[in-house]
Formats: C-alpha cells, sequence, structure tokens
C-alpha cells in the first residue's frame, strides 16, 4: 500500500536541543492522538503553546539521558510527563526532571501511553461533584468514547452502575455488546430513547444522581431526562458541535445542577502528587486488566493516516497511538 | 365603568367553616396574584392544592376568632401564613395556629401582603449559591419584576453591585430610571447588548460569581456572558417561555454552573423558624422605606380586572393586590 508522504508542515527535523543539568532526556515509545490536541492545533483551545509549538499532550517514552544533577532517574527508565505536557509528538523530548514521573515498565505501552487523559477524566468526574456510593448508578451519553468506557469500568469497581446512551449508526450493536462486556450495566441507542418516559425503560437502576455528557445536543438532553430531583450533569466534551438546551422547569422543579469539567483546569490547581498517585492506580488497573480500551497503534511515518482516523474520516476507529 | 362580571366559576361562597380548638380565623386584608398562583391554577405547578381549592399562597389579615385553646394570638392581630400556604382569596381563612405568623402593624399592608413569595426568593437567592462579599456584583435579567427590585435594593444594602437586564419595550427609559432609583448600578437593555464584548460596558463593576435569570432565551445567554469564570447563574423564573441554551464551551473553559432555585422547595425542608425571622427582617426593611416595589390595590370585587392585568393583558402593570 502506497502511503501518503508526510507533509513537511507536519513531520519536521528540528535541531538538537542540549540537556542542561536538571534536564530528562525521554525518547518517546508512544503518544496518542487525543481530540484536544486536535482543538489546541485549531487554535479553538483557550490555553496554547507557544508557536511554532510541537503537538502531543500525553505520552510514553524511555529515559535516553539525564543531566549532570538528576539523579531520580536513569536510562532505560519509562516515564511519562505528569501533569501532561506539551510536545509529545516526537521522537527525543527534553523536559526538567520535575515534568518526569517514572511508571511501572510491567504496565502495557499502550496504556502508559494514554492513561492521563482519558481515563483521569473519568476518574475525577466520579469523584468531583457528587458522592457516589456501592448501589448509585450514573448516565452517560457517547459511552463508546474512552472517557466513557473508563468510567463504566471505574465506576463498576466501586460498585456503581451506568446507564450508557451511544449514538444509532453502523455497528452499535457491536458497540453495545463491547460496552456490556466492560460491565456497562444497561446501553440504549439514542433511537431507542424516543419514549415519552425513559426511565420506564429502568427496571431495576436506581435513578442517577450524576451524568456525563460529551456529545451535547439531543443526547445531552437524554442525560438530563435520566437524572434524578437534584441531579448534576457535567459536561466534558461537545462531540456533535450542538449546544446544550435546558428548560426552565429542569432547573426549578427537577433541581437540576450543570456543571463542567476540564482536565487542565483540575491540573492547573498544582495537584502533581494527588495527579501521580492516581495515574499509578489507574496503570495498575490497566496491568491488572481490569481497565481496558481499545486502541490501534500508528508507526509516526504514518502520522497523516493516524490524524486521518483519529479526525473521524475513516468511520468510528480505535484510540490512534503513534509509535515511535 | 362597567366591571365585568365576577363569573361564579372565580367567585363563589363557601359554607361556614367550624373553628377548632387549634384553629384561628383570619379576616384576610390583601393578597396578591402572582404568576405561581397563576401556574397552580393552570395546572403546570407540581405540587397542587387538592380541588376544588381557593387560589393564593400569601396575604395579610387580620385575626377575627381563635379557638379555645389558642392563646398566642388575639382578635385584631395582623397575621401571615408562614411559610405560606394555599387559600389565601378568600374573605376568611381558618387554618391551625401553627400555620399563623403574628407581625408588626406598623409595614405597610401592600407589603406584609406580598413579603413571602417574591422578596424571600430574592433574599434567599443572594445567600444559598455563591459566598458574596461587599464590593462583589451580581447580574439578573427580569430586573423590573418585584424580585429583580428586591435583589437590587438587598443587594446594595449589603455593598453588592447589581447588572440589571431588561426588555425592549414601551417604557423601558422610565423603567431604568426607576431601578435607578432603587440603586441599579446598571440597566441595560436587550438591544444594548447586541455587542461582540457585553463586559465592555461594564466600566467601574466587577465581573460578577452569581447571576439570576426568571426569563429564559436569549435573556438568560446575556446573563451568562456577563458571568465570570467559574461564575453560577440560578434560574427562578421562564417568563419568555424559552429554554436556555448554553455552549459546550462555557461548561467546560468558563467553568459556569446553573443551577435552579425553587422557594417552595426551600420552605418544604421545615425552616419555619429561619423563614419567619427573614419575614421579620424583611418587613423590618419595607417599614423603615428601605425596601420598594409598587403595587396596585384591586378590590375582590374586581378580581377579574386584577387577574387580567396579572396576565400581562392590559400591558405592564404592578404587582396586583386583592383587598376584602
Amino acid at each position: 500500500m502506497a502511503l501518503p508522504i508526510p507533509s513537511p508542515d507536519i513531520l519536521v527535523n528540528l535541531p538538537p536541543v542540549e540537556v542542561k543539568e536538571n534536564d530528562v532526556c525521554v525518547k518517546m515509545i508512544a503518544a496518542p492522538i487525543n481530540p484536544s490536541d486536535i482543538n489546541r492545533i485549531e487554535g479553538v483551545y483557550p490555553v496554547r503553546p507557544p508557536v511554532p509549538a510541537v503537538g502531543g499532550y500525553e505520552g510514553v517514552g524511555e529515559v535516553y539521558a539525564v543531566g549532570s544533577k538528576v539523579n531520580g532517574f536513569s536510562p532505560g527508565d519509562w516515564v511519562i510527563p505528569s501533569p501532561p505536557s506539551s510536545g509529545t509528538w516526537q521522537t527525543y523530548v527534553v523536559k526538567e526532571e520535575s515534568v518526569w514521573h517514572k511508571i511501572d515498565k510491567a504496565c502495557p505501552m499502550e496504556y502508559a501511553a494514554t492513561i492521563t487523559v482519558n481515563p483521569l477524566t473519568a476518574l475525577r468526574m466520579l469523584e468531583d461533584f457528587v458522592v457516589l456510593n456501592s448501589g448509585d448508578s450514573v448516565v452517560q451519553n457517547g459511552a463508546t468514547s474512552i472517557v466513557g468506557q473508563c468510567v463504566i469500568q471505574l465506576a463498576r469497581l466501586r460498585g456503581i452502575s451506568t446507564i450508557n446512551l451511544i449514538r444509532d449508526r453502523a455497528g452499535s450493536d457491536e458497540a453495545r455488546e463491547q460496552l456490556k462486556a466492560l460491565g456497562a450495566d444497561e446501553v440504549f441507542s439514542e433511537s431507542q430513547l424516543n419514549v415519552k418516559n425513559v426511565k420506564s425503560l429502568l427496571v431495576n437502576l436506581p435513578e442517577p444522581a450524576l451524568g456525563f455528557n460529551c456529545v451535547g445536543g439531543n443526547a445531552a438532553s437524554l442525560v438530563l431526562k435520566y437524572l434524578r430531583e437534584g441531579g448534576t450533569m457535567v459536561t466534558y466534551g461537545g462531540m456533535s458541535k450542538k449546544p446544550i438546551t435546558v428548560s426552565t422547569t429542569s432547573f426549578i422543579f427537577k433541581d437540576l445542577a450543570l456543571r463542567g469539567f476540564w482536565l487542565q483546569s483540575w491540573l492547573s490547581m498544582g495537584k502533581v502528587k494527588e495527579c501521580r498517585e492516581m495515574i499509578d492506580y489507574l496503570l495498575g488497573l490497566a496491568r491488572d486488566g481490569k481497565l481496558k480500551y481499545e486502541t490501534e497503534l500508528v508507526p509516526f511515518d504514518e502520522f497523516p493516516v493516524g490524524l486521518d482516523k483519529a479526525l473521524g474520516k475513516l468511520g468510528r476507529q480505535p484510540k490512534q497511538v503513534i509509535t515511535f
């Protein structure tokens, strides 16, 4: 198969960088293409690195060389930037020692490359808004996303049921089975919910006090319908590019609360230790097979193909993870 | 002027009621027609008294007779039902002693009749969502409503500035001056806000962390535009009958929170003592001329005229207060 030739605007050679006394030079192993990476490049993200910039915000690499004053790392260690940090789409990354977090090499590299952005979002959203106890439930749309899959599994580990909404499209039966295999309690496509009382479809589950929205439009309205009185919907994405529309009575009589979650904002609070502890927890789950999601490895040379797939140009695709 | 003859469906004679040993019989003096009274009659309110029912939810009356075991009230006392209670649109109301709260007769009766629903809503909304300090600001739409006018005055008493949005219509210049006379810092009509950056209109005020919405539609979007990062909009009405539409980025990047307030829900928490203390505070302000709003007294016989005015059929009108 003839591969598209990478445009010089996409793949460029950068001059060598000096490794200063507190720096660690990391040879990247793998880094994903996340939607937020694309938003940063599009210029629609409120926080952007100064340009020209290297893309990518998370990934895993192997320590290649360390500065003279670095003693926490040795060549061969696996590290991730934590909190995540711009510029992971390059073969070698040089950053200060404090940027890097050493991880257990027993964790599969595709999980190490992708643990910070999506799984951490799922974990924080289950913690930060509503006190959930075993036996409770949550509802979410966009359930096939990596965050959605993580929500299902992390909730299940805590005895929390999930009600999952997916879009109507080719392969939705297969997607339903995949989510059920991960531990989803209920999976509905949007068309199944064209009934007056969506809650009548919940036979054995309590009404959820917490919902997650990464789609907007009608899919957000469906999450709101499922929520119980006093419930909270947290928006963390807008895949449909449609706004969220809410009736006045939802606020007044149903006492719903609508909030938002942005990982970058949470990370900016300087919770480095807490962030790294959560990452170790999540990587431990991935290592033990308790946290799973699908990824597809793409050699760096084929970046444009991975980018097209990440942009959805080739239909639904697993998370694209660039390998170096 | 020929008055419309009250329909027997609206004004009816009820048979005498026995005053039991713990009851207080109150001869009503005045009771307002609030939008929520109309919603209850329309059947669109989630909590409704059993039918047939007498309308009205607040008002002031004079004790006419007391049951044999009542010792907290004497004939001639002024009382209001507190928490408010259905059925104030009648000449005599018989309810248990515990329903009634004795008030200071020095308070003008039109304020005593109307203090519980709208001013209490304004007071609670300033308390329950965001910690406000002197020097802060709040933004609201529907600022000419009684709640809106109370927000302006109660905020000002605490050193909090108000940014007030009003609709474009005949008399909006007059309304602006009225609100400024009450202490409004800024008053904008919606058409004045057809600018890219509404905040550029705020020269000397801090960005508000709290906003109130009783309109919906575009007027709600304008409140959201004024809020600062991390701000909260509280919806307590939907006068335009349009829903609230919010962008995904407002939640994720601006970290806005949307909530609702319903006085009846707050009252149902059994905070009788707290409710009565707040009412005494508000009535004291009204007595001292520190809390003002316009009312129009309507004799009970002319109820249908008052109802038409309350329904907005005759243009903008003061709060209609029925006198008995």
